[in-house]
């Protein structure tokens, strides 16, 4: 199994027109990505949001599928959202797997743009086999801020298919990566 | 580029226990889905459901995207629902491939439990080459019914992770087995 985490961050992120702002959060990212985490054996999927209120709806849906009537009515959703985890700031992400692993973990980003510094996913997949700790985070709305993706350990490539067409979903994308990281 | 075509079916899908359903449509199932189509280059998307109140909702949602406010605002969203078609029944899928290729699709299902006859991705990857017309339809709900998916000319593997979990959302799973199908 990998030594794998995964981050959805709502901050810091840009709109259509490049300005960063705080995105709201979407159920279906909690529940999508989720799944995608559990199939792939990630270690913990967490949500991350400065926003107090956005917070406690994430909590309200995941208590809904883990303890209320979700965790009865479907048991595999229930041990999926269970690796969800809800943090202020991405540093409180990379402090709480710190703790864990008693290391740090690399930071990889994925990014819609071409950049020349990216890495390949057969070469990420080779790297992830070390056992070190590594966390992919993800961005919602129109993507990360720039400044988070340079401070980043690792870019990887972009997602393509054979168009020019960039513009998946973030719960695709995500499902997509992990496929091409750690699929059979 | 493949000839491949997609469909999403709302019915004959099951439900938890096994029961044949007509499923209710998701919106971000619509969306998801049409922007991989778009991402991997296959030709249109059919979401199939015999009921009309549920065909006016995804007009609907397309309209909004594709003619509406929803057009300036994200015109990379109205390039992918433009290529979403509304149908009754798979047979009318068929039929409208029919007219396009002037030739029979042959039909590609996939199935969460393992198949002693299933196709491996690699192998369909060559089969899709040949630029025959082929039709991967997706099942809402549980998944399809079985007695449709013995129909199939082929049955795909199931996606799997390295843990037993097979539980993704369709529109993961239709990112995933595009990107293992047509990725670069």
């Amino acid at each position: 199994m990998s030594n794998l985490y995964v981050a959805l961050t709502h901050y810091p992120v840009v709109d259509k027109r490049g300005d960063i702002i705080t995105s709201a959060v979407t159920n279906l990212d909690l529940h999508d990505i989720a799944r995608a985490v559990k199939t792939y054996g990630v270690k913990a999927y967490y949500v991350v949001t400065p926003l107090v209120d956005q917070q406690a709806l994430v909590q309200k849906i995941i208590s809904h599928w883990t303890r209320g009537s979700g965790a009865v009515y479907n048991p595999a959703r229930r041990s999926a959202l269970e690796l969800i985890k809800i943090k202020d700031t991405i540093a409180d992400v990379i402090g709480d797997i710190q703790d864990i692993e008693n290391d740090s973990p690399k930071t990889v980003v994925t990014c819609a743009r071409r950049n020349a510094a990216s890495t390949g996913y057969k070469e990420f997949r080779e790297i992830l086999k070390s056992g070190e700790p590594h966390l992919l985070v993800f961005g919602t709305a129109w993507g990360l801020a720039e400044s988070f993706i340079a401070e980043a350990d690792f870019i990887l490539d972009p997602i393509m298919g054979p168009t020019d067409y960039n513009h998946l979903a973030v719960r695709t994308a995500a499902g997509i990566i992990l496929d091409r990281l750690l699929g059979e």
